[in-house]
């Protein structure tokens, strides 16, 4: 009885034994992020998130010259390992496994790659106000790829019929029109996100991403990604990524298995942001209402990252400076932007400069008070401390005055004034030229609708971002005149491009099946970007304004050597302006060329204003 | 002949000495300002202004131990001499002559008057959080002396069925009703201007001044003045003086004999201010527009103050001392702040807070934005390098929240989000505790004409500005639910108070004729703050308020020791409030007591909060 008790034990005990070995040697590895990583990085520590059933107490290991595992970081989570890997510079390019074992066994491996940094990556120049940004919906560009509008294992098929669905378009869209937008005279691109939004709806706008490191596969591939930066630089058009730093999409693997318990704000359950973004510098606000807008999600959809946690902190820098590197950005347009730890935030925005000095990042903070959207700018000395490192900030106080003014009848308080009075606050900035300007994106009504669909009030805003200081983004198909809704309906103001798809009756790209109207507006903005881009004083001149009066707003641009003038009418009825007012920068014997034209402009006493229109001369 | 034509030079010569002697010996002092000054002053060389005609060859002398004239400037204007006395401690007072000599013959003398000053003086106190102002506007409060109402010498005459006439308010009727006022709670007095303003007409305003050392003969004299100060600090009531900087009145004695061509901007003439203040910190204003508000008039009747002229400069800021040492004042307003030159405002605060370092000063800069406003007070570190002096400013950026908040129904960006993201942004300020906050005043149209007669939210105005940071300020009559008009018509917003002129059929003061409603709105206040006057938390205490949530927005008020919790209920109807979010400050146990009816309020889980109306808490 004994021995056969004893047998059962032994039995027993072996059994699990060889269970334990066999899962070891079943040991697989879902997740290794990233999967490479360059030689000659500044950041030459990097911490792989490494992801499998049970490899938590595996070991990592790796033979490779001037590549060595210097921590090992286990959480509760017994599916996570955090590997940080040294990488010399001395490191030679090529790829290698990292080995897990268990005891002296290799339970698992997995491919690692180095790469050798494109020449002068780390120098390269982000966007500046000698730019002029097109930010395009890329579900809703251009269809260039109709056998990837749907895949079979993603969640969400195409239905072009739907306002909120996938319509279709991808990067072989964008790719296919990078004649179009370098002709119109964009030098920037911002494709709202690319990366993988496997999620059941609303998974065209790409802000509820489900794997940080891949392009969705409905718009192409990492690599398609990487071809399109190529080749639309090799036409003078740099690529803009938009970061989502805040939240991921709830199809994301890590809500299957959270790494910590801590990864995603409010324990992984939906708790909605208040959205009170002033709580960041209130120095009254409850800390709860604070941590509300922090910690709160955007929707159900989108689970809140925690970027406090240290792991995910390194994670999502990794991540940026990845993509930077792997598809030669120019820069970075970040999402929701105070809804992020403050802390992280400026980590982040440091590490990414730290490794591409004249990179260049707009954040979105949407407020219409500028002293909160410069919280965020580099170089601003903030009362609570907060050091940040953003080199821009999208100017949300400028694009509420312009929509506002441009609403609104002229009054004492009302119109211009608001434009005037609001490019007054630059003093909030530690740098005012080097915000983005713009009139409209895809989360606002288009600016022609918002002027009710009064074209000429549409042109003036176009002038305006075009000669105002800052760089200027302008909005896909609204130079063609898409309208849209005049209340806020994403889906729709997110409409498709025409000419995007085979079969549209009017094609934005060739011009063919538009009105008149919409040729003119298309030609109209093309005009201004041609000239922009060869007056300098334009992109980079001081910039003085003189309070309005009597419907028109006047302002110069000047470097010393060169000056335009801009004068804003918003008089339905041609103007006389007269220029004595303008001493400084009109003299006795100044003549004028009208930028659109080209033709002579006589500068008397006084200089005929169309009637709702902008002027813009350049004096010599 | 050569005799005859020698006594006829001679004669001619004799002439010419015996006219000039002749005039000489009839030079009169018309003005010398000031014509007193204090022994102890930090402030010891006195710059006094000398005026009359072809005063100005004249040589000043005098002899008195301390006293030393220590320079003597004079302008094109030979009517003028600007005399500089040193007067050291050792000085006594007394009056002594001022002689101008001719040669060595004295051509004129006036007196000047050195006082002791009184004990503390340098060390008072100026008004703080603590303190509850009562703003009035002294023609319209009370007739305590008819006989004065008009003056044979002045230009203007009494009428009071002309709402922008003169009624016949003056310093007797103020002092006639210091217990009342200091019976409502109030503890410091600020009524607009009270110096002579001897205009053709809108004199009773004040703003117009025509002599700065000299009271109003209609309102009463400078002794009559000190004697109400006097008086209204034994009752524990301080004065503050209207002050203004910028401008004066067209019937100034200056304006028939200019000291300067440059004293009045403008050459002297008319040409209007473009009131465009952001111009003062714009870097993109032009130097223009920059001129046009600091150095335009607010009026043809109000001729604008060029302070960049240093006797102005200094003339002003000696007023300014001359009054606060005179009088006793515990405060100064500052009117039309940012219109006057911001150089010398700086000079002139520093000037005021290096004789008087705890004095108050507040200044008007009306403006909705808070960094317009921050600019001035003191410890902004300003990107314009401007240096301000201001210990206090008016909230105007609060006023326009609060009363947009009270006059708009409850949404998601409306009513309460406004005074919540308002005061958000006090990290604006160096120390916006210092701030004053109002509701209304005598330039705005009344609280209860600003929420349309709706009593319950009018008491709610009250109750905020008596529970928020800062010193609150309260405009006379609107505690007896005074309205006026509902849009602007200063004449009758600065309605007469009842009571203030024999045969009012109502009396404020004394209760007589008013309206249930009337007596209940003036108890509710004078229970505010007499709750308010011993409670130091609601004074002192830090402020943390809570994002506004279905109508209802809940602040607190704290120091460590004492708590009062302020919940304002924008719901119609009582609405239970759940106290859960409010832990910090609500605990297990706490009791709470109702602010105004002193009886007890239960803790639970939630609060019954009245409907449309403010309910205060002490936390024990």
């Amino acid at each position: 009885m004994k021995t056969a008790r004893m047998k059962v034990v032994i039995a027993f005990c072996f059994g699990l034994m060889l269970s334990a070995s066999a899962s070891a040697r079943d040991f697989a590895i879902d997740h290794l992020e990233p999967a490479s990583w360059w030689v000659g990085m500044k950041h030459s520590r990097v911490e792989l998130m490494v992801h499998g059933n049970a490899i938590g107490p595996l070991q990592p290991r790796l033979s490779r010259p001037g590549v060595t595992v210097i921590d090992v970081q286990r959480v509760a989570n017994p599916n996570y390992l955090f590997v940080t890997l040294e990488i010399a510079a001395s490191a030679s390019p090529g790829t290698f496994d990292i080995e897990f074992v268990d005891g002296d066994r290799v339970a698992a491996r997995h491919p690692f790659r180095l790469d050798a940094r494109e020449a002068g990556s780390a120098a390269r120049k982000g966007f500046d106000a000698s730019d002029a940004i097109y930010l395009i919906t890329p579900d809703r560009f251009a269809n260039g790829d109709p056998s990837n509008d749907s895949v079979a294992a993603m969640q969400e098929r195409a239905d072009r019929a739907s306002p909120n669905g996938r319509h279709g378009g991808d990067i072989a869209g964008i790719s296919a029109h990078l004649d179009y937008i370098a002709g119109m005279g964009f030098t920037q691109l911002w494709p709202t996100p690319l990366l993988e939004n496997d999620q059941p709806k609303f998974s065209y706008h790409g802000y509820a991403i489900t794997d940080l490191y891949r392009v969705d596969r409905r718009f192409g591939s990492n690599e398609d990604y990487r071809a399109l930066s190529r080749s639309a630089r090799a036409k003078g058009v740099g690529l803009i990524m938009d970061v989502v730093l805040n939240h991921i999409g709830s199809s994301h693997w890590w809500m299957r298995d959270l790494p910590t318990p801590d990864w995603i704000n409010h324990g992984g359950k939906f708790a909605p942001t208040n959205h009170r973004r002033t709580t960041v510098q209130d120095p009254h606000a409850a800390p709860q209402d604070k941590a509300d807008f922090v910690e709160g999600w955007f929707s159900p959809g989108m689970p809140d990252l925690n970027q406090r946690n240290p792991h995910l902190a390194t994670y999502l820098i990794q991540n940026s400076l990845w993509w930077i590197e792997y598809a030669g950005l120019s820069g970075i347009r970040e999402d929701t932007f105070g809804y992020a730890d403050a802390e992280f935030l400026s980590a982040w925005g440091k590490a990414v400069l730290d490794e591409y000095p004249d990179f260049s990042m707009v954040g979105e903070e949407w407020s219409a008070s500028p002293a909160t959207v410069a919280h965020w700018q580099r170089g601003k000395v903030n009362a609570d401390g907060h050091v940040p490192h953003m080199p821009s900030m999208m100017d949300f106080p400028v694009h509420t005055a312009l929509r506002d003014a441009l609403r609104e009848a002229e009054g004492w308080d009302t119109g211009w004034i608001r434009l005037y009075e609001a490019l007054a606050n630059d003093y909030l900035y530690p740098d005012a030229d080097r915000l983005v300007v713009f009139a409209e994106n895809h989360d606002t009504t288009r600016m022609l609708a918002n002027v009710k669909g009064d074209v000429a009030l549409f042109k003036i805003a176009m002038a305006y971002l075009t000669t105002v200081r800052g760089t200027p983004q302008f909005f896909y198909g609204s130079e063609v005149l898409m309208e849209g809704p005049r209340e806020r309906e994403d889906g729709n103001i997110r409409a498709d491009m025409p000419g995007g798809w085979a079969g549209d009756a009017k094609n934005a790209f060739t011009g063919a099946g538009l009105s008149p109207a919409e040729r003119d507006a298309q030609d109209y903005l093309r005009r201004l970007l041609d000239w922009r881009r060869n007056t300098p004083v334009v992109q980079h001149g001081k910039l003085q304004h003189f309070a309005p009066v009597d419907g028109v707003y006047v302002y110069f641009r000047y470097d010393g050597q060169d000056t335009v003038m801009v004068a804003l009418n918003r008089n339905a009825k041609p103007a006389p302006l007269a220029l004595e007012r303008f001493g400084r920068f009109i003299k006795a014997g100044s003549k004028g060329r009208d930028a659109m034209s080209g033709k002579a402009v006589a500068l008397g006493t006084t200089l005929e204003l169309a009637g709702d229109a902008a002027t813009i001369i350049s004096i010599e």
